[in-house]
């Protein structure tokens, strides 16, 4: 099992929150309103209903990365909440029902051999902190919501990295995607 | 995303419900309480409050199923709901830590290549159908309900099966288990 008191994470829309909304870019499907802020929340409790928008994803295991990855990854990619990480990247996804029917095999083999996204995130490390959440279990909007943080000075990198994955055969599944650039409250 | 509407299952206990409880075996970790009847929901209602134990899964993607096994078990399994098949299996089981914790690969290969899950699973087809349900994400005590329908007569060969997998290096991570055997009302 997996306890939703530590593996629930929501990301919910706002006039309050440690994260400012610097820009909102709805790149496919269905947009979603702006905000002025959003703020992170661990654990079961309903959002606030002042709120705007509330997304839920859980940290759950890995599901295409094989043991030579995990190692290499684990071994250059830096924590959540770095001081110098003061912006940050929350880029909610869903993929195509054709992309849910695909085997394993073939879903791994567009995401690595293909498409190479474990690979190209690799060269972003450790400029870019990663963490992905997954929804789409839980009968949310979206399938996952990725979340990153990067010093200011990396952004251009981030931008480079994002511009790179949209561009793979991966990314011919995504059928909504919006992308919430956010900068830490002083 | 994922329909709840169309994708969430629930189990519930209680004295009404579709299937009779024939016999309730706790395997591995901790028990579950006896009942009379389970009856089987679709959709995010909440269960009615009389009843007992109710657990939750999500109709959800394969995991570990190649595109040849994914076309070996289309071919032959059968759907639920056949009129003969009036015995029915409730098998919800949680994974260890230690699972969840290895990568993709270490984890299919400990699934099919040294435990021959699929592989052991056609064998029993068409006489065994089955349905998997995602638990996991959703906070639920167990990972997986595992839910199978069969003849009467098939049920020996389904004992055997049920077997052949706890035997399996596979189930040394399953913490817990619990085998429930149902008799559909008539």
């Amino acid at each position: 099992m997996l306890d939703h008191a530590r593996a629930l994470v929501h990301f919910t829309a706002g006039r309050h929150g440690e994260w400012r909304v610097k820009d909102l870019r709805d790149v496919a499907g269905a947009p979603l309103p702006p905000t002025e802020r959003v703020s992170i929340g661990i654990g079961p409790a309903l959002p606030d209903p002042q709120s705007g928008w509330s997304l839920r994803g859980v940290l759950s295991h890995l599901r295409y990365t094989t043991a030579d990855e995990a190692a290499r990854l684990a071994a250059l990619q830096p924590p959540l909440g770095r001081p110098e990480a003061s912006r940050a990247a929350l880029i909610p996804i869903s993929k195509s029902a054709a992309w849910w029917a695909l085997p394993q095999d073939e879903r791994r083999a567009i995401y690595e051999e293909r498409s190479r996204h474990t690979s190209i995130g690799l060269e972003y490390l450790p400029r870019i902190a990663r963490r992905l959440h997954h929804s789409r279990e839980l009968g949310e909007p979206f399938d996952f919501l990725t979340w990153f943080e990067f010093a200011p000075e990396h952004e251009a990198a981030f931008d480079e990295l994002v511009a790179r994955l949209r561009a793979s055969e991966e990314w011919r599944y995504v059928e909504r995607e919006v992308d919430i650039r956010l900068a830490r409250s002083a």
